[in-house]
């Protein structure tokens, strides 16, 4: 740790990092901060619930203690497949209070899926949420040597009793409330390790370090605008990204935790209306969720919502329904290996006072590195050579810094290929405007090649949304014996509205060049993730087979 | 850089640091990220001056440039003297930026203590401000090899040009504004070094590192709120500590820098007004000035100023007339050798509904840890054995973290000293309250021992303050035949008032345990260190010859 920097001379004798100068960069250092500052304030919230930072703090510690007396330290890694509960908060400071590693699995996966994480990244305990106990029960079957299995209950919840050998409270109370946690040795040590979801083969377990979600999370608390007064609704699954690292962000400042077991609209609203909710995050989705919810759900509020959305760009017809409803989009982009956010569409005053379709169009765009990110640039997949800041040479997207994860677990060939040469390459299509201003275009493999010319499915996807009958549409290609590919639309309507292809076709002809209009379009529900992102790789099957 | 933590097993195999996902933590990253994302806005206001973000990053490259072809690089000190002046920001990037450690000189020292500086520190260059020539040519005539002074013009300045051997426009001339600066190898590597105003013998030199700076300016733009929208006025000086590392914490957030020459009243209203200032700085006695100044000098501003003070507990008079006017106190404390602000006084929401005089009891308290800073405690100097948190058991105050300095050029006894057993001993002793709070009592050498008893002389000045003829108060301890010794008070009063010895300690007869109360009062202007504070030393050996 003590290595000189050639040539600092005197600048480097005498003055060595020591215990009083340096101490590793970690995210559990925010909570003892918090419950030392703030002990009586609610810190999380959950129903009926209150956790005061002092009571929170404890739970942690004694999750950890409890742990550390079950023969969990460094090296090892806790699993928890669980809504966004207070567990899961106390879970993300505990394990690695105690020196663990935290793998939260996402839990709308299915029962192999689970199984495989469980086994590739070698959890020593599984946290279990009752809500998922047949998935967790099924999954444990499938494995030669299960983890100890820890129920979840909630007071919330109907439903059959928690699985699992021990209760989670009852863990809790092996746990000592005083502990005190050692930090990390190395801030470089692993803290979370993520699943990414994975279109096609086995997943990827990305690994991220203390460093990183330190930054990451107080990156996000300046650039959400995070205070000792914000509520922060827990819309975003807290799997999600370690909750794109608001899990620790929201306790950085001392924020109030507001929990969500189901993103439905009604909940949503009677929250942000009860608890004075100020900032929440989620895919365009749950914004379209919000947006056209019945209004029957909706409660009115007297504060603006800060919502940072990210996956896809929030259409212009979701930004103006958003604002109506008393909502203020920021839209930011990252991906699982970047700690979630890595750039946000950072405002500018200029646009302040454009029309909706005007600042649509900034908003769309993902914008500029956060502060505690150290370089994006849009460049050539191949040879890494920076493309022209013109909006519209299409390259790959990538990023450098701090909050890019230490790579994959067990696979030193996905995180030599996704690291190489300086940059993390995103896979993520995008075009470079010039103001410096990033926009993602497509995934490398959503992009439609059409009689030679590149297309992009997110414009026609913008196109769409904008039809007042359009509630959601994916577009991808679709094999044309012609032009190669060929954009295929599919389409859900508004509840009760009709429309025909021809309809759909005629609008995106008055309102984008011709060679880039659908040839196709499919009506019906869409395919989701189990993070609700639209499944493209299921509609390029359906479209194949049209 | 890729040492393993110890067990962590399959979490570092093949999770190595690698250009993409590891980069030394930097303030100066700050800069060129608010260039690319704010060029148009206006960074620093200077007079007339206007320098768009864009523009202050060139001229930052120019430097950094110019300085690396006139040789400076890692290893070399470049030493500055300026007001709180353009160029003193861009001396805090372009020099870093070169590699080098900025070496910021307090304006108010005399030549001989200017000459050992910059004879300690090994300046090869020197920027002077045209202010300071008559100091700076005394300074450079008592060095055997003096650097090259580079001097700076101010447009708003009347007076003698400036001295050197080169202008500093001319320098910039010579540098590359598209000049790429590689990042430090090692975000240990030094950034600053700045001279402790100590009161005896020669001054020390702390070094600061990249990773200090950084986390102290994110820290700083979080407790005091910094955004987009800020506007900083320049009360504190930039030699101060970085100016408490604001120099990049207002670049972080990429809001504006409004420059003042000097602090006058009538200038500072002006400012805060015409610049629409948001946010500032300055000792208890920056305050005092605000608040007493004539009715002339103050312009009415619509917004609430937020005004960070330390150094020394603002007095709740003083906290009254600076609400009065307008702005928000918040009060923090820190040392050259933690950057600045290390503590500050975090606000709960129970006092919002206090009085003043409850209010201001609970704001004279230095407070928490900042987020960025790791621990903090109140201890027995000789074991570092913690002490209790109530109230009342006095003991030194210490801290840790990554905010502390890297140490004393040169003095490897000072540092190990200071930084002894895992904690930076402070010299200031406190105690701890029940909540946690932190309050400084004195420094060591202020505490005054009377029959036995513990005084603290900050107490007694609190009394002091809020008598109306009190302008300005300062206890020390007089030596006393009987009770070995006795407080004396230094007291100025407002202009025009009288007051009479006896006036005086009955005041503070009827306001604090008698043992308390001064002896001697002493009327007249108290004398200032360079900095601003008051020379306790100086009215100790006064006290001692009365």
């Amino acid at each position: 740790m003590n290595e000189a920097v050639a040539g600092e001379g005197i600048y480097a004798q005498g003055l060595d990092r020591v215990a009083a100068n340096h101490a590793p960069l970690t995210p559990i250092s925010f909570l003892s901060r918090a419950a030392a500052v703030y002990p009586d304030k609610t810190a999380v919230v959950h129903g009926e619930r209150r956790i005061t930072y002092r009571g929170f703090h404890e739970r942690a510690c004694r999750l950890a203690s409890a742990l550390q007396r079950r023969g969990i330290g460094v090296g090892d890694c806790v699993a928890i497949m669980a809504a966004n509960i207070p567990a899961m908060l106390e879970a993300h400071n505990g394990v690695p209070m105690a020196g663990a590693v935290l793998n939260a699995i996402n839990t709308r996966l299915d029962a192999a899926t689970v199984a495989f994480i469980l086994e590739h990244g070698g959890a020593k305990i599984l946290l279990a949420d009752q809500e998922f106990a047949a998935t967790i029960e099924a999954a444990l079957g499938r494995l030669a040597s299960p983890p100890l299995v820890v129920g979840i209950a909630d007071a919330e919840l109907q439903g059959p009793p928690p699985p699992g050998d021990i209760e989670y409270e009852d863990l809790l109370a092996e746990g000592d409330p005083g502990f005190r946690c050692s930090q990390p040795e190395d801030e470089w040590q692993g803290i979370c390790l993520l699943y990414t979801s994975g279109t096609t083969g086995n997943p990827k377990g990305v690994v991220y370090h203390h460093r990183g979600a330190y930054l990451n999370a107080i990156g996000n608390a300046i650039t959400f605008g995070l205070g000792r007064r914000s509520a922060y609704l827990w819309t975003l699954p807290m799997f999600h990204c370690s909750g794109w690292t608001y899990t620790w962000g929201v306790t950085a400042v001392s924020a109030t935790h507001v929990c969500l077991r189901r993103v439905e609209p009604a909940r949503v609203f009677k929250l942000i209306a009860e608890e004075g909710v100020s900032h929440m995050c989620g895919a365009p989705i749950v914004l379209n969720m919000l947006a056209n919810a019945p209004a029957a759900d909706k409660v009115a509020f007297p504060q603006t919502v800060d919502i940072m959305t990210g996956g896809a760009a929030p259409p212009s017809a979701v930004i103006e329904a958003m604002e109506q409803g008393g909502f203020r989009v920021i839209h930011a982009y990252g991906l699982t290996e970047t700690y979630g956010p890595a750039t946000a569409c950072a405002w500018q005053s200029a646009w302040d006072d454009l029309d909706l379709r005007g600042r649509a169009a900034y908003m769309a765009r993902q914008g500029v590195r956060y502060l505690t990110l150290e370089g994006s640039k849009v460049a050539d997949g191949e040879t890494g050579a920076e493309l022209p800041w013109d909006g519209e040479t299409i390259g790959e997207l990538m990023l450098r810094g701090n909050t890019v994860m230490k790579g994959y677990l067990k696979n030193p060939e996905a995180t030599g290929e996704s690291l190489r040469d300086g940059w993390f390459r995103s896979g993520d299509l995008a075009v470079r405007h010039p103001d410096g201003y990033i926009e993602v275009k497509d995934r490398s493999k959503d992009i439609i090649i059409s009689g030679g010319e590149n297309i992009s499915s997110l414009e026609i996807e913008e196109v769409l949304y904008r039809h007042p009958k359009v509630l959601e549409a994916a577009v991808v290609a679709k094999p044309d014996e012609k032009w190669g590919e060929s954009p295929c639309a599919f389409v859900t309507l508004h509840d009760g509205l009709e429309a025909t292809a021809e309809e759909i076709i005629g609008f995106c002809r008055d309102n984008m060049a011709h060679f880039k209009q659908p040839r196709s379009v499919v009506f019906g529900p869409l395919p989701k993730t189990s993070t609700g992102k639209i499944q493209k790789f299921v509609l390029r099957e359906r479209a194949r087979a049209l």
